[in-house]
């Protein structure tokens, strides 16, 4: 594992962010009150940085090459009130209080639909 | 968007998932009953029409290259009991029944801890 010990990735208390080829990190947002998953995005070191800093949940954009802070135009940001590592340190889990619907759509979470016999529709809940 | 209606991808009925450039997405899974996320993993073409058609999680290694089920040497699988799609098609959420711990470590879920103050510590739940 790159010469890095593989019981000290899994194991130890060493924060080793695993970045991939494109230098990002999967960031999955969960809601600390119904810990239902809202939202997948991505981070990079300057975006996770910034979320330290801040308490407020910043991804970098894959489609616009930038960094942005959810909610920076529509006011709906994510405190962070638990980041969860997993075992090979390549995705988080951010336990999140939404200060509105964390998808852009309006939906309280971007997994609104459910694929059944091939098809979308629409959750329930 | 790649010429397909944005309208369409977000509040369609049809299932038009978005690979990367590797070919994969990125499919987070979580606990039927407790909600929790077990694991995050990444499925191809390949591994996203076994899951389908078998009702059991497969995914595709990055690390080995290969198609794999989930529990195929440990015997934890998970069952399938929903999938659910974000709102730009680029992520999954399959909601499952684990057949044991969904991590090789033998934790329950591959997130058993937290970041705090620069450190990982175990988390009590």
């Amino acid at each position: 594992m790159d010469g890095i010990d593989k019981q000290a990735i899994e194991q130890g208390s060493e924060f080793i962010p695993k970045f991939d080829a494109q230098g990002l990190i999967c960031a999955v947002c969960t809601d600390a009150q119904s810990r239902e998953v809202l939202m997948v995005a991505w981070m990079d070191a300057e975006a996770l940085a910034r979320t330290l800093e801040t308490g407020l949940a910043h991804f970098h954009s894959r489609s616009r090459g930038r960094l942005w802070m959810k909610g920076e135009s529509s006011g709906h940001v994510l405190n962070v009130r638990e980041i969860r590592v997993d075992c090979d340190q390549d995705a988080l889990v951010l336990v999140v209080e939404p200060a509105g619907p964390a998808c852009h759509t309006g939906a309280r979470s971007c997994f609104y639909r459910v694929l059944a016999d091939g098809r979308l529709t629409r959750a329930s809940s």
